[in-house]
């Protein structure tokens, strides 16, 4: 038995542990732990920099040098989400349903902890608190893997909780991290099937990619999107302009950003020298189609373009005849994640929400509000874009799943 | 690209419009092709005497040709579990929650098709109606991959479903049928995740890991059984004994029997001698540890056989000191299928419910309930032993994902 099936059978212990636990002293714990965090970010910081100085001397870029780095302002967020956590409803134990069956068994759908949740994830270090927070609120133990970018951090920020854990009486294992830095060891962990319930990456396109191809535990997919916003016939320009720069360029490098515009063809003459104005302002780069391109100017958009998440200031637009072909066009080429309407026309609204297969669909308002805080969830471990188990924004409910316990006295089945 | 990519392109189409068909339309559909499947069972017969013959040929023993074979019965059964199909509730649409935002966005949830699922199943025809049906019901496209040795007959109840969907004016690719009996052709159809959203095995252990190691498509695990029962200190045998000859015994290769007992070393004495007689009686062997061994004859038993499902007339027998110990017994050896305590102690009946992890977990009461129609949900397409998605039996509702619509009126984030 290897390092890593020790850390597996730690993990399926401190679980049983874990979902037993009681709300409050669920509270006490990350209350505690948040605390802990401000009291050592000496020491958090200290290790920290040795990740930034590591980083620097491999010629990392300055932005990811900056998802790395810490600051007591960070770590103060780090914490400041733990006790948010602490105020949002416990989930476990919740009576989902109750079935009273002819031959007298009661039944109950009774909503529990996932188990064991493996989390894979890149440089960010904050994420290491963030995913333990909501992991242990939901009742379940968390092995995480991080990136070696950030493995002295993540160690610091996982000893701090590992001891807080402990003096509140909690199993240290709640939390294990993977320490070794090893890419063998990665693959390892995504088929550790007997002790991982659930595996959630959380990173780039590829990290997911690489997650969904070689993991046997089952999968959560999250955080590709590539958001389209259609600009129907009867749009109103003074929602419709306002609504695309916000979805664009609020902030560019999110999953819920939009990345592609689909236009009725009625409406391109008037918009298009509005909404190029106010896209040259921001300086976003405009890739459209033929019909496009004889309104403004802009690049060619190919074929690529409208499969592409570009997070960046760029934007590809293509022009339809119907609200049907938009439809066809996003669901050709969206990744199920976040897709608007602009319109005021009702019965073109509701076949857009029913028809375009995304986990958030809108009407008249911006993608960027696909968020955990956003739709009152209180936080998020990330966005699912599959269809199995959880769609749109994961809060803690989403990180559980459920028993059915049956109370008889004596019934056998015929 | 080949045939197999045409097929997934074919059922992507197919999703879009079978999740547009309002429930009326569905259930006239479901009961046109019960009727055709009637109709056109001399079709269906002939094709399945093509089968019976090659499996004689290739020396099928008899329990496996049984399962093969049709008969006007079997046929009948089909369809009418097609029409039960359709007095069931349609889930889709159903709103399961509203959120009313404080900046205006009225945000529902709202119940949607998976979209395609993929079925992998083996010898038994039969599955082909049902799994369709249970599919179709809930809005989704099927692909199917059924065993070679049941090919002709798979063929030819696909191609009288498809013709009857047809004459009622709904898309035949609503089920989608994967002709060639290559190997390497299931392993591709494991990894079309760009066209399949969910994969259902349905079969042996060795299906379901192949399926599980292989595939990229997110899968629901089914009927993997290795289901216990305790019998508490405090248990009543008047339960205790018939609930078990129920479990072990009223159908001996099914996911939800009996396979092992965990027996409060108490009433070891008593219980035993009795227990032996009635098992005796229906011709299962005993296999237990050295405390069963001292009570009555028997085979001692290995721990391969603690984590063994027979699916035979075996039962392994442990004892132990508290239900302390046997939960963490059932804990270690269990499938996470269905576990039942006999009891007439509350306390430890709760306990037993809350910390034994599994599907179904029961007081008083047999395994064997563990099944969508007596679970009142009319049908199912299997029991589930993951915590992702669902869990236990799953019936129409358990074969759909949620998307969020939301309404605003030009609202932009901050």
């Amino acid at each position: 038995m290897n390092t890593l099936q020790e850390l597996g059978q730690k993990a399926v212990t401190a679980k049983y542990e874990v979902q037993k636990l009681s709300t409050e002293k669920k509270k006490r714990a990350l209350k505690a732990v948040a605390k802990a965090l401000i009291a050592e970010s000496g020491e958090i910081l200290k290790a920290n920099e040795v990740d930034l100085k590591n980083g620097e001397e491999k010629g990392m870029n300055s932005g990811l040098l900056d998802r790395l780095r810490l600051s007591d302002t960070r770590i103060t967020a780090m914490a400041d989400g733990l006790v948010q956590i602490t105020q949002l409803p416990d989930p476990i134990g919740e009576v989902l349903e109750t079935i009273e069956r002819p031959n007298g068994l009661h039944i109950e759908k009774v909503r529990v902890p996932l188990g064991v949740i493996g989390i894979i994830y890149e440089s960010r270090p904050n994420v290491t608190a963030d995913a333990f927070g909501l992991c242990f609120m939901s009742g379940n133990a968390v092995i995480l893997k991080g990136g070696s970018d950030a493995i002295h951090s993540n160690k610091a920020i996982t000893d701090v909780i590992r001891k807080a854990l402990e003096t509140e009486g909690v199993t240290a294992d709640a939390i294990l991290l993977i320490e070794s830095t090893d890419r063998e060891i990665t693959r390892e962990f995504m088929r550790m099937k007997q002790y991982v319930d659930v595996l959630i990456p959380r990173g780039g396109a590829g990290l997911i990619r690489s997650v969904v191809e070689n993991s046997t535990i089952p999968v959560i997919e999250t955080g590709t999107g590539n958001c389209h916003i259609f600009v129907d016939e009867s749009a109103d320009f003074t929602k419709a302009i306002p609504i695309i720069i916000n979805a664009k360029t609020q902030r560019i490098g999110v999953c819920n950003a939009c990345e592609s515009l689909v236009i009725h063809e009625a409406v391109k003459d008037k918009l298009l020298p509005l909404l190029a104005k106010a896209l040259k302002k921001k300086n976003v780069e405009i890739r459209g189609d033929e019909k496009v391109q004889q309104v403004i100017d802009c690049v060619p958009a190919t074929e690529e373009d409208y499969g592409t998440e570009y997070l960046d200031y760029i934007i590809s637009m293509k022009t339809v005849a119907s609200v049907e072909e938009a439809i066809a066009h996003i669901n050709k080429y969206n990744t199920k994640h976040s897709e608007a309407i602009i319109t005021e026309n009702m019965v073109n609204a509701e076949k857009f929400l029913n028809e375009v297969d995304a986990a958030c669909v809108y009407v008249n308002a911006s993608t960027r509000f696909t968020d955990g805080s956003q739709f009152g969830f209180g936080a998020e471990i990330g966005i699912s874009t599959q269809m199995l188990h959880a769609r749109g924004p994961m809060g803690l409910r989403e990180l559980t799943s459920y028993k059915y316990t049956i109370k008889g006295n004596g019934q056998i089945r015929d």
